[in-house]
């Protein structure tokens, strides 16, 4: 009697919900070209083929533990008083009983998230916008409300009005990336001021992703949150050394705020998790030793390539691309009917000397549909031989794309 | 007009309502003990003495990676091949599909609940139960429906009845330890037996945290629930490598399910996440070489620290200390008045000869308030000299606490 027929539970709602990763999905269609003996350059992902410091890697080789212990839940103190020293060289002054330093900065946006919204509260992100903030968003039962920005100016701020119209009593916080990822962008001082205003007017938290901090071009200078006047209680600083020392698989990001009531809650989901990776924070303690050399040679090197990617697409025939002033991100308008489609052919039905390229649909980066539909996002993230000839495909294969308006 | 007076947003009712962990937040206790030169036995956490494998360690220091990429979502490949390999020795047939590679068994944990369960529905722990679930059924809205196990029969499973009792049309889910963590206790074929007829009948599914699979002692067999027939579509595996190596600070588990849809909505929450840490699914892919003998040692010195206390724990009067049959952990009544005062009165009001002893109260393990009042759980993860010092230290604060029944 007990084994009647089978009926399955079923999946969650928000599990049905979350979105793909535009940045992963169509790796099964790369995985088939290569297959086929196509190389395929990868610009669709944010993964830098630039070394991880030396010095970094010594540390771990030559780490001498017995036991890989816990750590304590906020992170080994240690490394949080380095990185208190790493802040200050940065212009940002903190403690570190105000960070926790999380599993990548991932985590850090999920505790945001949990720590200061309920379920059913509205966070406004300018969109475009890093499409993970949308699988977090929806872990935490949080509704993302999406702001146009725009790629004729470069994917600016919105204007005041925007973030008025989008506001609604629900509304508890608004989420910036700065230097943006996927559009580059880096916001301005009177812009910062411009949040800064909405946020004090509107009781807001303001949570800012600043992990592309010391990838600012041209001479630009960064603004952190974290130096805005009178919101001390109201910013929460989500940070990665992913990007910085090109560690991407150590895991280690920091949640900083100076609302104790903030850091004390986030602490209690942080110690349900125990602690963050015990070898990511070693590295991270060594990488604030990292000599300024390091960053100096990378960020040459990346304007190099940002250069040679967005003076290639604006000599394309009917495309468009701003000059990111930050990150290793740019997002370029093309003639094509469809991104998603478009993306895909480039990996299935094309090659150009045995030869195409990988690029993300920005279609997942926007959360208004239709969005995005002419738009990709490219990572700088090969070096230039490769980028050219990657450039090259992109050309070629505009020209005879099915889909070309 | 902008900077009218400050009125601050306010934490999410979740963060409010999470409980802070019972094992850590005795901690500033035994700091202040610490300063006054007392020497504390620490028994309140499952961090073990024990030595992490030498070729764990030496694998990590000869890795010659030159860049610390990110990984498949999913974990490296060749670790979840070794992975299927190991669950192949225990008598488990599993592939590599059907595993995600976790950030410690912490994060399974919160992917299951957010795949399998919506906001709102219940899941049913037999309690007292690791207390961290209850951070993780917070963060993702789930309710936490407790039904009784007793000190009286070493903590068996619940008859049927009792879950019967506690099913609701909410009801989604069974979650079980085993052998169980904080109790000790090891489920037998027939609970788990029982435990699959429930589950078939009422459409749920069964999660498992099989962490001290190894931890079996007096010649008993560990039984998973994946190898229960016909339930294949309910079963959720959360597994880590931090207690089987004594590797807790790598922070690497594993989720496996032979549901494809279950695996498939948690790769969207595990892509949002990136990828686990690198360093760990190295270390976690070497462990599976580890000699048997390893294993074999670290048990016989488990079984020599368990019979250590619960043989003292049965001689003090009053006291009852049922026999675990694996883990590393012990729930024993004491005659005392609340567990709560007594673990703080042993850090803050006592010690004998200079030493303590720091307990986690068994209240913060039990969902219904009142239950644990009169019981602690002991993690007997240190040598045994230290052991029989600390069971000295419990002895003689038993004789003197002031609020012994």
């Amino acid at each position: 009697m007990l084994y009647k027929t089978l009926v399955m539970p079923t999946i969650s709602q928000r599990g049905e919900a979350c979105p793909p990763s535009p940045i992963r999905k169509l790796v099964p269609f790369s995985d088939e070209a290569k297959k086929k003996g196509i190389k395929v350059y990868h610009l669709n992902i944010g993964q830098p083929d630039i070394e991880t410091p030396a010095n970094v890697l010594e540390k771990i080789r030559t780490t001498d533990l017995k036991v890989i212990e816990y750590s304590h839940s906020a992170g080994i103190l240690s490394y949080r008083k380095k990185l208190a020293e790493y802040y200050l060289q940065e212009g940002i002054e903190v403690n570190p009983d105000q960070m926790i330093v999380t599993t990548g900065g991932s985590e850090g946006i999920l505790f945001a998230l949990l720590t200061c919204l309920n379920p059913g509260d509205e966070i406004i992100i300018p969109e475009p916008f890093y499409a993970n903030y949308n699988g977090f968003a929806t872990a935490a039962g949080v509704v993302v409300k999406p702001i146009a920005s725009y790629i004729d100016n470069g994917f600016g701020l919105p204007p005041m009005q925007a973030f008025e119209e989008a506001i609604t009593p629900r509304t508890k916080a608004i989420m910036v990336c700065n230097p943006n990822n996927p559009t580059g962008y880096l916001y301005s001082k009177d812009e910062l001021g411009l949040l800064r205003d909405i946020v004090l007017k509107h009781d807001l938290y303001l949570f800012a992703d600043e992990v592309y901090r010391e990838f600012c071009y041209d001479g630009h200078v960064h603004h952190s949150v974290m130096n805005l006047e009178g919101i001390d209680q109201n910013v929460v600083l989500l940070d990665s050394i992913s990007k910085r020392y090109s560690a991407c698989g150590v895991r280690i990001g920091v949640m900083i705020s100076r609302n104790k009531e903030i850091i004390a809650t986030a602490m209690k989901f942080a110690q349900a998790r125990l602690s963050p990776p015990t070898f990511g924070q070693i590295a991270g303690e060594e990488a604030v030793n990292t000599p300024k050399s390091y960053l100096t040679n990378v960020l040459a090197e990346y304007v190099k390539r940002r250069d040679l990617v967005v003076a290639s697409i604006n000599k394309m025939e009917g495309c468009f691309c701003p000059n990111p002033g930050g990150a290793f991100y740019a997002v370029a308008r093309l003639p094509i009917d469809d991104s998603d489609k478009f993306c895909q052919w480039l990996l299935e039905d094309f090659n150009y000397e045995g030869q195409t390229v990988m690029l993300a649909p920005a279609t997942g980066f926007y959360s208004t549909p239709g969005r995005g539909k002419d738009e990709v996002r490219i990572s700088y993230v090969l070096n230039l031989t490769d980028l050219r000839n990657a450039m090259k495909c992109m050309e070629e294969g505009l020209k005879v794309y099915p889909g070309r308006k």
